[in-house]
């Protein structure tokens, strides 16, 4: 498959995990000052974090939470408790301060970007041209770079888009083969009717676009949303400069299927924030392995359960790091 | 009941949550920048703080991991993987700054305040006279009292004890009510033949010893042991200076047992850090009516599952004094 020279390369330079160095992780783990196993995920996710980084004790040198919004044409069809004005108006909001990710992660920065007015209605026909897909997975993928050149090795990608949970729906149904029903909940908080009125749009949005769900290209240009597909770029940017990817929510969680789908390996590469509260995401996360580190019961988006997350993965890093052996220490092991 | 001047001063100083507080905290959650409820456990986290620092908006100012460490006689009956000497064996390691605590929550500082060799063999009698744990209870609340006045508000406790998961599932089994094998694990990793021997063993701790489990001192005198005493000190002193206390592993759950069976009000003021292996620690939060924040499948103690939910804390408390309102952001709300 052919997308673009730079996606191609970026495809092409995620490989498996580092074997060597999560080998000589996992024998660290086993002599370090504490029963073996006894700080459980902790030293799975430091391992782990060995072969992604390439590093027997890998360190996190930065941090990045990459927000990307998008307007959703779907939207049209009241799929979501809040106005389309309301993406526009939050992207304000970062800028000035003061949404959710701000006040977990203080980074400044936007970056504009544009693809375009936002995806088409995908209840009546595709969400983009191939050639807007394609924009926005390389955006993403300069966009890791970036944040990659300037240090960071623990990246997350965030979203803002009124109406997103309708195609992240539509992508976890397409890609993992679920019903539409199981992988369908309230976004924002739509009622009953509302929410029965979205699974009446998911399905004619598959019905009208058929996507290959083995085809991340096909699924993202059908039902996909341009936050959504620079956000899989962010992920394969990221994941091919050795860096840990942190998949936050559910629009995160669908467009990492989106990128699982354009390189099976890069799942080995992911580390799953947290169980939203939509119940797509567990859906997705179970189809490429991954299980959450936090369930806080939490559905925002916005990288929001990605930044909450990331000091449990530093603290991994940091007990591999720094705790002392037995022989180090002159403490007796299990086995004296 | 009279402990002491000082325990009972500390008891009578710990009331029910500022109700004005958690009603100003609540509304402001209702009008933050997100759809509502979207933040999930972090808003109702964000609440309980304002109840608990009788703050609005609550602002934590420090936050303090006492780790104590103490030797239990029941040692001699094999319930541990490991030999008794460990337990000084890392207390060196702690002030050497080579445990995953020390990873997790870089601050220095031993402080010796010994109770006495350890406590006694509890399959044989009771652990410790009353005079030892009352002593126990001061030294904790002292403890409290010096990080309270060094400007802590979110204050753990962390244990380190060869044996002692024994004393506390005898003291959980005692004050919950639930059977001795329910809430008996294996510590730091005991056989199949070795949880058998060790649940024989706390069951005839509990013969012998007959503790009420309606009264903490006789619980604790009976079946307890030193750090465990000094960590209810630590939680019943945090909360009379009005400090929200994260309630570590098992150990220093059957501790807030312990400390919430002398006063009940305290529990509002317990945030769960994590659910421990140890099956016995869900037993005992769930008497307590409390949810762990996170599901890392530790059983390590020294206080590294509060460390690690500390900045889930701070998270919280972050969100509601950081994030703008609708009307502040210009963002239209769901109701539009």
């Amino acid at each position: 498959m052919t997308i673009s020279p730079l996606v191609d390369q970026t495809i092409a330079a995620i490989g498996p995990l580092d074997a060597a160095a999560v080998a000589a992780a996992e024998a660290r783990q086993g002599v370090l000052t504490k029963p073996p196993g006894s700080l459980g995920r902790l030293e799975s996710l430091s391992i782990q974090l060995a072969g992604i980084l390439g590093q027997p004790i890998p360190q996190i040198t930065g941090k990045a939470v990459i927000v990307v919004a998008g307007d959703h044409g779907v939207a049209a069809e009241g799929v979501s408790a809040f106005p389309a004005e309301v993406t526009p108006q939050m992207v304000f909001n970062f800028v000035a301060g003061g949404a959710a990710i701000n006040a977990l992660a203080r980074h400044p920065g936007l970056t504009i970007a544009k693809v375009g007015y936002g995806a088409a209605n995908i209840a009546r026909g595709p969400a983009m041209s191939r050639e807007d897909a394609v924009r926005c997975l390389e955006i993403g993928i300069n966009a890791a770079n970036e944040q990659a050149d300037a240090g960071a090795n623990l990246i997350a990608g965030g979203d803002m888009g009124i109406g997103n949970t309708t195609p992240s729906a539509a992508i976890t149904a397409a890609v993992t083969g679920a019903d539409v029903a199981s992988v369908t909940g309230r976004g924002t908080g739509v009622d009953d009717a509302g929410l029965e009125a979205k699974i009446a749009t998911i399905r004619r949005a598959l019905e009208v676009n058929q996507p290959d769900g083995s085809d991340g290209m096909d699924v993202l240009t059908k039902v996909g949303g341009f936050e959504i597909g620079v956000l899989a770029g962010v992920m394969l940017g990221a994941a091919a400069r050795n860096c840990a990817v942190v998949v936050d929510g559910f629009i995160s969680g669908a467009a990492a299927l989106i990128a699982w789908r354009l390189c099976p390996d890069i799942a080995q590469r992911y580390i799953a924030a947290h169980r939203s509260v939509e119940p797509g995401h567990n859906v997705g996360l179970q189809a490429m392995g991954l299980s959450p580190l936090l369930d806080m019961e939490m559905r925002l988006g916005e990288g929001t359960g990605a930044a909450l997350a990331m000091p449990i993965v530093e603290a991994a890093a940091k007990c591999l790091a720094e705790m002392a052996t037995f022989t180090e220490a002159g403490v007796s092991d299990g086995d004296d």
